[in-house]
């Protein structure tokens, strides 16, 4: 490795994973005395609050992704890597890529969750789920083609077929693709087809649980029911998918034919709790300290979806929200620099719950920040402000504000585009 | 065919492609008492003029390209489908598509060109063309990996292949290719890398003519070479590639190990001439009338890239640029119209030649107009205007000139995202 040549007197930190948590990590370090190596399978940092947004051609892939080079750029002690960890060797304390290992001291583990289909993984090529831009622009594809090819389909089953769009699971990325494809169907698309109508789409949402946005107070799933049906979602609440196939979906005791379905109902955290050979929580993560650090392997910590960080004021686990995992980041990276300096005093993290939020639809949106409840339009423009303030980078924010205040003028939506291998 | 039966006295017009050609006809056509189906395998209308910009990494796919249903959506009396052309039977008077046939009273052609390797097709995979979206993004993949790549390579003659880029083809893709691809080298990635320097990329542009823009005056071609070299290009004009693999190019008898190779050297027609059974020039172009008529197939256009319509000043067939698809779209859709009405009176097409430009950087362009050259950077402002201007959609326009405001004034080039497969 050319810079473990460079030099070797600093501590070297690797940071796997450039999501929220990672990148906040790594930020928490600038300065430090320290090197930092930041590792990516994917070139950029995603802002996957949005990428419902890809997904249902609001905005482009661009708009909700920066270079991970470029957020880092100004910090001089720290180098990108873009490659793919296989494995960790605690002993060697090496992480290993592809073609090479790399030597840490001080290792933070960020790499996020991907879907869990609940032992049924037959079913994630029929119901892909939403985590990269890659997912984002396929299901776009999937939505789009729909409407083309029932424009052209002269039998009325099928034709209802393709125009039913089945999202199971109903926390906020199942709430708003619910919401975000029903005004595609009944306003972005309204006028372009000539035999079909698309306003005519049914949207189911499917929930296991009792309402939609189960981590949200009862008020808030409810009002954001309300919205979701007032724009002509079918809300399936307490209800069960048992069966997915090429027909469709079976929502409890009925057959849902349906084209498109996307699965946003569980998560299970990477694979960062086999690669340590530590305990793993029931959703694969790594259970850790109160100072975000993994026992029994000084140095190595798990943060945001990788971890599990249990709160002691209400024995539960945090929940897999990007609060969560920034502030842990930034817990962990103050944490190194304090090492590094010498100072082993212990430490706690504590999680500042700053709320949640949940759009539905235009002019509608539920938030809640401490006990405080906000709905509609108030909620809707509170959820747009804060959504284009975190976003990372300023030509980002420039980029979604401007779409979203063309589709708000236009009704219209701007990256209405099939692309990709059918 | 369900608008078949809908509707029958009216005469259906056919328009295969909805490039520039094929949009124009369609749109010199709304209120005409005709049917009108657009057909194209995409769903979208690309301005492939700004196609290199996606390549490289300045702008998105949506900011250049619009759903050709939007575009055409309030033109009530015509129908967008989404299909591919297998086949064309000129006795029934039907175009056949992969599921069903349409049949046509009147059928234009504007299907465009695709790359021409002049017998090498081996050498596809290795040196992609331009042409789609996918390639666009295929492309941009390859220059952002090549930089990723080239800053963990300990081997010095392997990091410069990685760093070498080589465009093949000096008319205006190829130049504009250059200049991008030299400014992202030297600008926008300047400061990302922590071992390698992106300034030191060689960038070789061959082109077997005498100079690059062979189809520009001489002092325009002599003047892009300059701003080329001065941005760090090497020029390689007079000289052929005799030689792709995996190693490199063969240019001249210099080798040149490399790991990006883009084809911008030869087009040939879309195979309208063999679905129509028709006489071809030697580029695959349909050999068409003074009216772009096929002969011998009434009813039956062909415009744009996929046409050969001889100039009768210069005895030569028209260039395959925008302008000639779009004046013939328009020619074609406003003859038909007459044809509908009963005007049976002869026509021919008049080509106004308006001029051409192409960008080599920033600040840096050549423009003619008719007898006026103009270089440097009023050439260049005035290539962004007129750009802008002819974009199709205004979100677009606003979305391509935010995208280059912000890119001025940063330097920054804000897509720059690795996705896709690799």
């Amino acid at each position: 490795m050319r810079n473990e040549r460079a030099s070797s007197e600093r501590p070297h930190v690797v940071i796997v994973g450039a999501g929220f948590g990672g990148l906040a990590a790594a930020r928490a370090l600038a300065g430090a005395p320290v090197r930092v190596t930041v590792i990516d399978r994917r070139n950029h940092h995603l802002f996957q609050p949005l990428l419902y947004q890809v997904a249902t051609a609001g905005l482009s892939p661009a708009d909700i992704a920066q270079p991970v080079r470029a957020v880092l750029k100004g910090q001089r002690n720290t180098q990108v890597l873009l490659d793919k960890v296989v494995g960790i060797d605690t002993a060697a304390r090496t992480v290993r890529l592809r073609h090479r290992a790399i030597a840490y001291d001080h290792l933070v583990l960020a790499t996020g969750a991907r879907h869990s289909y609940f032992g049924r993984d037959e079913w994630a090529a029929r119901a892909p789920g939403l985590k990269s831009l890659e997912d984002a622009t396929a299901i776009r594809r999937t939505i789009l083609e729909a409407f083309e090819k029932a424009e052209f389909e002269d039998d009325p089953e099928r034709r209802r077929r393709l125009l039913t769009f089945v999202l199971i699971g109903g926390g906020p990325t199942g709430v708003e693709m619910a919401g975000a494809i029903a005004e595609l169907a009944r306003k972005a698309l309204a006028a372009d087809f000539r035999t079909i109508d698309p306003a005519s789409a049914r949207i189911v949402l499917v929930e296991a649980g009792d309402r939609p946005l189960a981590a949200f107070p009862a008020r808030l799933g409810e009002e954001a029911r309300r919205n979701l049906e007032a724009l002509g979602v079918e809300v399936r609440a307490g209800t069960r998918v048992t069966r997915i196939d090429e027909e469709g979906v079976m929502v409890g005791n009925e057959k849902v034919p349906a084209e498109t379905i996307v699965w946003s109902a569980g998560v299970v955290a990477s694979p960062a709790a086999r690669w340590l050979g530590v305990e793993a929580d029931r959703a694969g993560r790594v259970v850790v300290g109160p100072d975000c650090a993994v026992p029994g392997l000084p140095g190595v910590y798990a943060i945001g979806d990788t971890a599990c960080w249990v709160d002691p004021a209400s024995g539960r686990p945090l929940p897999g929200v990007a609060p969560v995992a920034k502030q842990q980041g930034a817990f962990v990276g103050r944490l190194i620099a304090r090492r590094a300096a010498g100072d082993g005093r212990p430490a706690r993290f504590r999680y500042r719950d700053l709320g949640s939020m949940a759009t539905v639809g235009r002019k509608l949106a539920v938030c809640r920040f401490g006990a405080v409840q906000v709905t509609g339009l108030p909620a809707w423009l509170l959820w747009g402000a804060i959504h284009v303030l975190f976003l990372t980078g300023f030509r980002n924010r420039l980029a979604v504000a401007s779409n979203w205040m063309w589709a708000y003028l236009t009704f219209q939506r701007g990256a209405r585009l099939i692309t990709g291998e059918r």
